[in-house]
C-alpha cells in the first residue's frame, strides 16, 4: 500500500491528453515492491505550456524524474541538458532524470523497450523485414532500436514527407542502407509490421495499415495501449495474424527505468 | 488503498522544507473516503525557485489546487490571481486553487482551522482575552480569525517592531481598537494563551512565552505539530494548564479544505 508523506520522492509523467497513461500503474508498485519512498503522478500539459511547466518541474528539489509521452517526446529532448546517443538519433526522449551535478539528462527507451517486449514474446526482429507506421516521436525510437537489434530491412511510412526524410537521414547515417521510406504503406515482405501511429486511440479512427494485405502469420505490434485491443489487432488476429499488444512496449521499458533512475 | 492513474487529480503542499509536512497523510486518505480521484503529493520548492515552480504548477491542467507552508504563505498571497479578504488582512495564503474561469484564488485557513480546533476542543475565544506570540504568517492569520471569531480583546506580540504594527494597522481596520501590540509577552489577563511563533520545532528553542507566569487552568495552544508535544506544551501541562496540540489546527482545516476545494 502507497504511504505518501513530506519524505516521499516525486516523478511525473507528462501527456496531453495523460488520462491514458499507463505508466502509474506500473511503476507506483514498483516502488512500493522496492521499498522506494516515491510516487509516480499523471501531469496533463498542454503543448502551449510545455516549457512552463519543465522548467517549474525541473526546479523542485524532491523531483527525481519526467516521463515524457504524446504529444511533447520531441520537445521533451530540447528541455534537457544533455541527450542520449538514442535522443540524438531519434530526436525525441521519454525519460529525463536529474544528475547529480543538477542538470538534465534525456532518454529515450520506448524503442528498445519496444524490442525488448517483442523478442521475450518471441519475435526477434534480427535479420527480419520489419514494416513500421509512424514516423513520429515513437516511431523514431523504435526504427532505431529494431535497426540496432539487427532488423535486416526497415520500411517506414509516414505522410509527412519532410518528416520521414529527416528520419530516414539519422538512420543512414548509423545503419547505412537498411531503411526504406514511403507516404504510404509498403508491407510487401515484411514479416513483423509495427504500427506506431496514435491511430487505433479513438474508435473511428482509419487503419494505419491493412492487415489483410499482410503475409499469413505475421507478427502485428500496435504501440497503442488503450484500448489495450485496437481495431487493427481484432482484425489481424481475425485474419490469423500474431498480435503484439501496445503493453508489452512498456513492460518492455520497467528494467530499464529502473536501471536508469537507480531504483534499488 | 490509493490508486494512481491517468485521470488522477493533483494537488500538491509547497515547503521549503517539506520533510515535515503532515497534510499528505490527512487528506490522502480524505480523498480515499470520499471516493475523490486524487493525490496530494509534497513539493520541495527552494525559495529562490518559488515563482518558476508555482508558474510551472498553475500551468498543469490536471492540477487543482496548492497548498502553501513555511516559509511560503506570505509570497503565496502574491503568485494568485484573486485573494480572499483573510488573506488580504493576513498578508499570507496557505491555499489555492483554480477557479472556473482559469484564475487563481488565494484563501488561509491557518486562522479559521485554529478557531474550529480550539471550539471544538471547547475552548471558544468568544468574548474572551487572548494572548498570541508571533505576528507572521500564521499568526496574522490566526489573530484575524481570533477576532473574527468574537474575541473580546487579543494581545500579540513579536520581535518585529514593523511587522506587529502592520498587522495591529490590518487587524484595527477590520475590527478596531480589539488588538494591543508589545515587543514582550504581555499575558496578564488573557485565559487563552497561543504560540504561533516556529519556537519549539527544535528542542534546544527557548520559549515563547513563560507558562509559570499564566493565570491557573489557561489554555495554552501550540502551532508547531512536530514535535507534537513542544517544551511550551509539556511544562504548561505540569503546571495544571490546559494544553491545546497543533495537529488539531490541521483537524481543524480538513472541513474547510473540504468546502474549499469542492470534495464530495
Amino acid at each position: 500500500m502507497m504511504s505518501i508523506s513530506g519524505t516521499t520522492r516525486l516523478y511525473v509523467v507528462l501527456g496531453d491528453p495523460v488520462t491514458q497513461v499507463q505508466s502509474p500503474g506500473l511503476l507506483n508498485p514498483l516502488f512500493a515492491k522496492l521499498d522506494v519512498d516515491a510516487v509516480l503522478v499523471p501531469v496533463h500539459a498542454p503543448a502551449p505550456d510545455l516549457e512552463r511547466i519543465v522548467a517549474g518541474l525541473q526546479a523542485i528539489a524532491n523531483l527525481d524524474g519526467i516521463f515524457v509521452t504524446v504529444p511533447h517526446k520531441v520537445a521533451a529532448a530540447g528541455l534537457a541538458d544533455r541527450r542520449s546517443p538514442m535522443v540524438e538519433i531519434t530526436g525525441s526522449a521519454n525519460a529525463l532524470r536529474r544528475e547529480p551535478d543538477g542538470r538534465w539528462y534525456a532518454e529515450n527507451f520506448d524503442g528498445t523497450g519496444f524490442v525488448a517486449g517483442l523478442v521475450e514474446a518471441g519475435h526477434d526482429p534480427q535479420a527480419r523485414t520489419v514494416f513500421l507506421a509512424g514516423a513520429g516521436g515513437a516511431g523514431s525510437a523504435i526504427a532505431a532500436a529494431l535497426l540496432a537489434a539487427g532488423a535486416e530491412r526497415l520500411a517506414v511510412c509516414d505522410p509527412d514527407s519532410a518528416k520521414l526524410a529527416a528520419l530516414r537521414a539519422r538512420l543512414d547515417a548509423h545503419w547505412p542502407g537498411r531503411t526504406s521510406v514511403s507516404a504510404e504503406p509498403d508491407t510487401a515482405g515484411a514479416g513483423i509490421v509495427v504500427n506506431a501511429t496514435p491511430l487505433g486511440l479513438r474508435p473511428d479512427d482509419p487503419l494505419p495499415f491493412r492487415p489483410d494485405e499482410l503475409a499469413p502469420r505475421s507478427v502485428v505490434a500496435d504501440i497503442v495501449m488503450k484500448p489495450r485491443e485496437t481495431r487493427l489487432l481484432r482484425e489481424a488476429a481475425a485474419l490469423g495474424h500474431r498480435v503484439h499488444y501496445g503493453i508489452h512496449m512498456l513492460e518492455g521499458q520497467l528494467n530499464a527505468y529502473r536501471a536508469f533512475f537507480g531504483l534499488g
